[in-house]
């Protein structure tokens, strides 16, 4: 289950067995010169087949879009045994209803998937990588939207808020980080030539904003350095010694900055520190509810954040859940998430599917 | 039905109804310096609704998806006369099964789409386009490979044949297109300084190829000179006389030149020209049967012709469909162009969806 059956460089095409690693695949297709971009942070460890299970994001989803996008076909079995192909390997398909997009994200509830035919695309020849600390998240956040509004679509814009910081300046011994109240990431992608002009164009929109400071990198070596501290981000936070609540919640684009005032706000209201970093680009933001459980009433001061912090989400217009799904964890948040008919659709497509509720069961349709 | 209710600039989404013709939701946007990239050929007569009952492409669709990637919500009737909405408005949401895409391109056989909840993107700030005459498809399909094989992502790569270059010379007095053997657009967009970097990096791909001649057009009103040029392929193919069969089947790129050879040969076999164009980025060539009718057992030829052809589209792993669907007209072949466990899944959804069989009844399901 965890063999790569076939990369072909013309058609763009990579033909995989749902428990091959994503890292493994990315590496694989780019010594042939293609690109698979979805990559989630935990690329190392988890699997295509739980990548399409989830729908899997990454900081690079806001340019090149999440697992779903790359999906060109599927095999399934099904709920009665029947091993189902659905899709194909064309970079279009519009033959008959979206099957294959009806099993990528719904969490093992509908089928099995046991093989996943991928799009690739050219891998792009050059990257750098800018990363600004400022002094307040309002300037971060102004930057952000004035990078977009440049029209520049950065193949990654994260950012990082004072207590993500703090700890990572602790765990990784980069002090600068600690001065900080917040952290953005930009990641530019292409031509070689292109990235050298547009680098300091997207710098000249960041200096705007009055950074503390601005560090750059050029090409996959530099670029990884800086990335390298984005990747500590977590265990910066289980360093603490706190319980690490991960939720990834989406609000819409232009409601960034409030969302951190609202978490600022909670975190004093429920005496808990709130940690958030993540996609910022795609309004995707892991809000980390941190819990001492040594502490009086600790499970119920973090269930009323995240109800709280989930209800906020919601009359934003924005979901619970951008990459991480339902399962169980949100389970109780469902039925907030979504009103009374398309839960019944949920419903009324299991039953269609797996009448016996065999697959997965227990979870929150 | 054809009101654009919202244009959000900061959360980058539009709310329309389903009656908006999609030019004139990409002209409203792009006043704003956003940006709705799918962009059917008929774009100035069709609607968003009928986008999203297809999963309509175009052109552009090779760098930046077809309208599935741009729906983030629907609001739509469902056979019971409940209105449901699904999706929401956050450029990413795994908030339960992906209702939202299950509707896209179910040709209104789940439920009626009345309202669009879309992603937008930043406009690009500049585009340049180039157009290149060859001797031979061959050498065409040669070039079109390269330039992806060089890492670039044209917002589009169009491929015409001899017989619609022909029809396109004779209808618009453009000579020079009926000397060529195949004809190729490339478009670039995004940062000016990059494009006018990146134009002369593809012309030299393209040249290295024995081009007849070359164009170039740097800006929106050079190249909507060129794009004009693409757009009369259809009229021009009508004004032979000619009745025009339009499909739009999908190859796996690497079977581009395939395809021409087999067209080609298709067109001797049965005394019938194939007219071939289109996003060939893709793998999507609309291959145009041309019928005269007054001709004997023209029918019928055109008939084992369009037979050949897509079962010959199929054994490469091709689709029969990139952006029209199967509807009543490739109703014949759906049968051929997927399995029974395929075909009983459709079945069971539209059962679950539509008992009683009220939704655009009679099409393929």
């Amino acid at each position: 289950m965890n063999h790569i059956k076939e990369i072909h460089a013309a058609d763009f095409v990579a033909v995989v067995q749902s428990g091959v690693s994503t890292q493994k695949l990315q590496e694989a297709v780019e010594k042939r010169g293609l690109f698979y971009p979805p990559d989630p942070a935990s690329r190392a460890d988890n699997f295509i087949g739980g990548n399409v299970a989830t729908n899997a994001g990454g900081p690079r989803c806001l340019k090149y879009g999440v697992t779903r996008d790359y999906v060109l076909g599927l095999e399934v079995v099904l709920a009665d045994g029947a091993i189902l192909h659905v899709g194909g390997r064309t970079h279009k398909n519009k033959t008959g209803f979206d099957l294959t997009r009806l099993f990528v994200g719904s969490e093992g509830l509908l089928g099995v998937v046991t093989e996943v035919t991928l799009k690739l695309i050219p891998l792009p020849p050059f990257r750098a990588t800018l990363a600004a600390g400022f002094d307040s998240m309002k300037s971060a956040v102004c930057a952000l939207q004035k990078i977009l509004a440049g029209g520049f679509i950065p193949s990654a814009l994260e950012l990082a808020d004072a207590f993500t910081l703090a700890a990572a300046a602790k765990h990784t011994g980069n002090n600068r980080l600690g001065i900080c109240r917040a952290y953005l990431i930009v990641e530019l992608d292409g031509q070689r030539k292109s990235i050298h002009s547009e680098l300091p164009a997207v710098e000249r929109v960041i200096r705007r904003h009055k950074p503390l400071f601005v560090e750059r990198g050029c090409g996959n070596d530099e670029c990884e350095k800086i990335w390298q501290i984005r990747r500590e981000f977590s265990d910066a936070l289980r360093a603490t010694g706190l319980m690490k609540l991960n939720e990834d919640i989406v609000v819409p684009r232009g409601k960034l900055e409030e969302l951190f005032k609202f978490t600022a706000k909670l975190q004093k209201k429920h005496n808990l520190p709130i940690a958030c970093f993540g996609h910022a680009g795609d309004g995707n933001i892991h809000t980390n509810v941190m819990v001492d459980f040594n502490q009086p009433r600790a499970r119920q001061r973090a269930d009323a954040a995240l109800d709280e912090l989930f209800r906020q989400v919601l009359a934003w217009g924005g979901a619970i859940t951008g990459e991480h799904g339902i399962g169980l964890a949100k389970k109780r948040w469902w039925p907030l998430a979504v009103s009374k008919k398309v839960r019944k659709l949920h419903s009324t497509i299991k039953t269609a599917l797996d009448p016996k509720g065999i697959l997965n069961p227990g979870k929150f349709v």
